[in-house]
């Protein structure tokens, strides 16, 4: 979709995250925080954040926070086995969503991770967590070289 | 985005609707039945739909169901309390979701759903469920009349 | 706390099982149903049954469903990753629960499973989905020796 | 089951409380935390903690974090909605299982949960979380008088 020179490196390859818009803010071992500034395109019929939205920013995050890798030009991949969201407050349009997440627990082949969501007023405005499986070849933190396709 | 007269019914009020693509293929009482082609716009980076795609699609069609309204011009909102999502198979661009969902539980303020997703073979690839507030003035299946701003 | 020869086979090995007393009713490759008759040792301290032995059920039965030894002394083992349990309606003494639960997805070293509560009038009452993964040597559906110890 | 003059109080009231063996360390608003002494009884048949042990004391901890009462000798009763655990480690007998609860949201109605359970070592070996509904009677923190039946 860009060249890698165009790219801005704070969104995430694929084309969901430059569907939704969100941007890593932090990312180190075992913990990642993204960012999304909430606009009409994520409300629902109801005029206030769709679910999904804050959803898609609890699985993300929890996701980056196991999968941060130390060798540049590797990645890391895994895949979500399962992800629970609680909705604490509505998110309205204009403010900015920040997702904090952290591995909790795991293995070789496993991780757990926690998130927390709070909005540009420093509200928690939802909660989440969930369990992943590494990708083969992804299990290290060192990664495995990124292939012509990302 | 679209007049009244232009908009699809099949496409719910919604920007995150739109952005995402999602349709109504069946809405009745305590069942809706939500449909997506996914696309490149669905995928992470590793190539198969973001785990936001199918918790998005899990929300929308578990809150639909306990929010079909008997009244033409009326309509009924509730607000998703906690989702949980498994992901059972990955999903990958060119097919069309199907998500399933009914109501199971529940009862004047409140309802539980729970929905199973298929990919265009019928391939069972997540699950998800949910526990939902009605809005007030929502309760009933009457619902309410929907006001200017949708 | 019994020799093998008195052991009812229904009941199955260990403390807690015997503590909260439910019994295998079923059990064939990929599903377990599991069942409870609830007195009051189950009650929470406002007369009805308490979260956990619900919860106990689903994960009983999840669990079970996933372990299903097609080798006459052999055992598979599992442990659980998540649990997550809806509770739809209060259950009383008296009654008989029912957890039913079959195995949905998953590969060789992961399983997941989904199961509905009932009681004795056969009411939904709940329901449940955990992810398990099988300890070493209990990815086969031949299982291992059972050890010394059970 | 016993008179008032020699309940422990620090053993809640019900059967499964019990039962299992829990007990309240500490209680105030929005806070509970529960301990349990890990033995024999609570051993799944593979020798460790079965899952509803754990899931009991997030379940009872979550709970009472949302029903701490400021009026001696009245109660608040809230029954839960759904519930989910993550298991992060094998837990054996011998050890003290702390679970430790706050309230995250909620409003009058509804109240969210999230617990962390540690053993007696410090390690986190499991979380979770909750929603739950107010009996109706119990959405003030004065809750209502104790009933002849408890």
């Amino acid at each position: 979709m860009s060249s890698p020179v165009e790219h801005d490196p704070a969104i995430p390859q694929g084309g969901y995250a430059q569907l939704i818009g969100y941007r890593i803010a932090e990312w180190r071992p075992d913990h990642a925080t993204m960012s999304l500034e909430v606009d009409g395109r994520h409300l629902n019929r109801s005029g206030v954040a769709h679910g999904g939205v804050l959803s898609t920013l609890v699985d993300t995050a929890c996701g980056y926070a196991g999968c941060h890798c130390t060798v540049p030009g590797h990645v890391r991949r895994a895949m979500t086995l399962t992800l629970t969201t609680q909705f604490l407050a509505p998110v309205r349009a204009g403010t900015t969503l920040t997702a904090t997440a952290n591995v909790v627990g795991g293995g070789r082949s496993l991780f757990f991770s926690a998130c927390e969501l709070h909005d540009g007023e420093g509200r928690l405005v939802g909660r989440g967590e969930g369990v992943f499986k590494y990708r083969p070849g992804s299990e290290s933190p060192a990664g495995e070289p990124l292939g012509p396709n990302g």
